[in-house]
């Protein structure tokens, strides 16, 4: 197993991180770095939202409201109430009360100079949190999603707002060109003896990680394991807007399409049992069942996958 | 009475907000214009927090706490509690979740270029407050308070964290050489027919107040009644620290002692009925039941002084 091997996760949001609640279970805490997705992030009321980061916080130091998979257990809405019965704010993202304690104190940390890399380990180190998550990113690049029709979207008027149901055109990374890797992440991705790309959304949560300047030209240049999991089981999403975001797209809905889309940046794939299965000489492949519904469930699947790894990497 | 004259209020906190609530309901709103110390603001946790300002808005529409005086009714304190149990940031200052939206919705507004005048404007037309609320400036001017026992601190630690037990030396209000009187001060007082100097802590709320480049000026040319007051009743303070300030001061605690402090700048005071009396030939003199434990005390207190300024206005 590759326990004592820095393992380097590039995940998104709720999809991502019962992988990652499994992985933080089998591999050195010290020896994971989760690179998250930061394309979601917007300001709302002044505050710095940063979804997918909550959501891996909050799974990994056991805060997450386990019903939703996102947000803080056994939170309310007071200060939400009192901006809309008080001052007239309806806000169609919820932002529990619980949770406002995280975006206050990032905040507040950015606007001190911090950088998100080091506002967010200030939050991992006072939650205890041993892996590292790093920001994909300090600059902020938005996902934009054009859709047939309001046009284009930010990502969480699309996702929260709009309950992902608007038709799907394009997505793009706003400013990502002007986007540095940060020295964090570079140093993180050299280091790596295995990378692992969640089972996140690859068109909402994995491509902006990619579209990063200069990480997916690190990625491929590095020469060692880099295995996708599937995000697509028995032909779906497990949850969210991946299927039917592929079909918006035009991409037929399976597992080879995914594994297609990362290309030659991969060397490994796990897919799932229940999909039918697909030929590629190309990629070191695993069939597994990568269905997580608890605990156990988590841990088994990265348990398979490191010690898969551990085998044909030999 | 003076119903349709325009009435400005100086005012503080607490102490004044009771007579605030009692005026409300005797001029006519649109009449009614408060100029509000904010010598107690501070910045926390990235969050601009105007304490006067809160206690006289949440008075005004009826959301205070009627125990406290000051924060929301009914409020909790969930943030402040996820901040100091996920974070280990412990807090003197109580935030409580529903006052929370104010500070929010007033830092948002500040950083997107709103002044503080023009903000409290917006807070106060959500609240649905018909009277005008002015801050004192839009310059922040702290309040620094110099004690025995730990040299300067700043207001909301002197009053707030140290419970203002520390034996108060000197007070004075940075940077007030270079703040500027705003226009709505200015015109408020330009258009007023009465001023009225709220029971306020003389030297913690009103001081600040006068200490606002060119206000004390603009008050000694007006010609029109201009009355304090006393916050000062049977020789002491009604709550919070004006007896003891004045006491470390070496200043006699008396009701003449805070007509002396405003000097020439009034021509009428309000005395209680409680109260010695004293001789001032060039005050005006009210003696009356200035003790405010109820709306009808609140009101009958309004009356007997605009009452009692109309008559010797003629």
């Amino acid at each position: 197993m590759a326990l004592d091997k820095n393992v380097v996760v590039l995940i998104g949001g709720v999809g991502g991180a019962k992988l990652a609640h499994g992985l933080i279970q089998v591999v050195k805490p010290e020896s994971l770095t989760f690179i998250v997705n930061t394309g979601d992030d917007f300001w709302h009321l002044g505050l710095k939202i940063c979804p997918d980061l909550d959501t891996l916080m909050y799974t990994l130091s056991g805060l997450v409201d386990p019903a939703a998979g996102w947000g803080m257990a056994d939170d309310s809405i007071r200060v939400l109430q009192s901006l809309e019965k008080n001052y007239g704010i309806e806000s169609w993202f919820r932002l529990g009360d619980k949770d406002l304690a995280t975006h206050l104190l990032r905040t507040h940390l950015l606007r001190q100079g911090y950088t998100l890399t080091e506002a967010t380990a200030c939050l991992t180190e006072q939650l205890a949190i041993p892996a590292r998550l790093l920001p994909m990113s300090d600059a902020e690049i938005p996902t934009i999603v054009d859709t047939v029709e309001y046009g284009e979207l930010g990502f969480q008027e699309y996702f929260v707002k709009h309950r992902w149901q608007p038709v799907v055109k394009s997505i793009r990374h706003q400013d990502c060109e002007r986007a540095r890797l940060s020295t964090a992440v570079h140093d993180a991705l050299a280091a790596a003896s295995t990378v692992l790309i969640a089972p996140s959304n690859p068109w909402l949560s994995l491509a902006p990680i990619l579209a990063v300047p200069g990480l997916r030209a690190l990625l491929e240049d590095l020469t060692l394991p880099i295995v996708a999991v599937t995000p697509i089981i028995a032909g779906d999403a497990v949850k969210g807007p991946t299927a039917k975001i592929m079909a918006e797209l035009g991409i037929d809905v399976s597992a080879e399409s995914v594994a297609d889309y990362y290309g030659a940046m991969i060397n490994g794939f796990v897919d799932d049992i229940r999909n039918d299965g697909f030929q590629n000489k190309e990629l070191q492949m695993l069939r597994y069942d990568t269905l997580m519904t608890d605990l156990s469930t988590k841990i088994d699947l990265a348990h398979a996958i490191l010690g898969w790894i551990e085998g044909w990497a030999r």
